[in-house]
């Protein structure tokens, strides 16, 4: 009973690589995270997969790759998952939140322990995540290497978060059992694709209020996105703030009537 | 002052790798260290070096193996080391004192930040280190890997020692984990006093758009009220939050204009 508890655990956490150039990179990946125990990978529009250097690089982890979900964009990857964390160098221009590796490995373990999904992504080899692509990620990972020379290759930054992740579900395993905090269903948090459905919602009232000019967006979204991202908005908050959407559309284009209204 | 005695100290530390037989992992382990600010390798015995897939690999850090020390034993690599840690997988027969990475790391740091020379070591790709190597270090470390699948990768056994040794000289220089996110004034979150003005306005806002019936509010404000007092709204977002609800009033009361937007 244990054992499949634990099973289930580290079965919540998936390695997301995005656009991956090379294929020797996504066999080390493997191969790091079945050392380290994880096993489900999500590549999103490899450049090249499957490939024979990659179960070459794999050494025994084939296994991980031969179950390897490919998908079209970060979008479908991250469907079903409460807690995204990007892999991301310094110096962004919008600062957002930052956990350490360990940190993030701790974050993983407790969001997974809960029955929640949970995504580690991590970028191109050269270019790395795009601004668009670290907005959809709830908190940035950055791992503390010298400035001088901060680049880690892929699959050695897959090695350090799954083995971080690792040390903290060991951890974990050796403490008794937290008090049981009873979650009403009510409070579960919104999954990512939810919370995509809510950006693009939002979009469309700023934009009918005339907020926000789609002609001259500047950062107003990506503001918002910081925002709502490190909330961990409930299912039953996420359903007040898209009815007050649905009724400020109505206002702006006078639709006014009486409405059903959320039950709160 | 303080930065010549920083780069004394990681210059303390060396990575020994004992036999190595592909010149990939070489540069992968060159480049793992050069990215956690390590840059004395000893190479014992490699069976294929200089290597131009070794350089292919390092990927940057070509000068790691450019100053690389190539010797013929492990004892010739030891030489002048106080303090020598050898990766061990589990289940020698003769039980040794064992240290887990992140104590590798911290007790790395203090030696070399005594000045003493300290050796990390790294055994064959597939045999790792005889026995009789395994009796010339002090202490075995063993990165606690999945037992099913316990063989790491020879430049990700070196990223994860390489990584703590760097997590412990950050703790020991009391040195940000995360890069130093330089705070805008706009950053600075807001006070109870104009989250509250921030409710009194949205609350407004809500009842212009019949969302919100003031003769039977429900719950709806105090779940509000939750999200929002949770998330340490910033001065910058509060700008933008009460824009978008000076404009949501307007668009209600269908006085649209073109209107002065917040800067973002």
């Amino acid at each position: 009973m244990h054992c499949l508890w634990v099973f289930v655990l580290l079965e919540n956490i998936r390695v997301v690589l995005v656009n991956t150039s090379h294929p020797g990179n996504i066999g080390g990946a493997a191969r790091a995270m079945k050392n380290m125990g994880l096993s489900q990978l999500v590549l999103v529009d490899p450049q090249d997969f499957p490939s024979a250097e990659a179960v070459a690089r794999a050494s025994g982890a084939a296994d991980i790759l031969d179950s390897a979900r490919v998908v079209g964009t970060l979008e479908e990857a991250l469907v079903g998952c409460r807690l995204v964390l990007g892999t991301s160098a310094r110096d962004r221009h919008i600062p957002w939140p930052m956990l350490e590796p360990r940190e993030c490995g701790v974050a993983a373990c407790e969001q997974a322990q809960q029955g929640a999904q949970v995504a580690l992504v991590f970028g191109r080899e050269y270019a790395g995540l795009t601004n668009e692509e670290l907005q959809r990620c709830h908190f940035h990972v950055h791992i503390p290497s010298d400035p001088a020379f901060s680049s880690l290759n892929l699959a050695a930054a897959v090695q350090v978060l799954a083995y971080e992740v690792r040390m903290a579900w060991l951890a974990a395993e050796e403490l008794p059992l937290r008090p049981e905090v009873v979650v009403e269903q009510d409070d579960e948090p919104v999954t990512a694709d939810e919370l995509e459905s809510f950006y693009a919602h939002l979009e469309q009232a700023l934009i009918e209020i005339k907020f926000l000019d789609p002609v001259r967006p500047r950062r107003l979204m990506s503001r918002l996105r910081r925002l709502y991202g490190r909330s961990s908005v409930s299912k039953l908050e996420m359903n007040i703030l898209r009815g007050i959407l649905t009724e400020t559309i109505k206002a702006a284009r006078g639709q006014h009537q009486k409405q059903e209204k959320v039950d709160v």
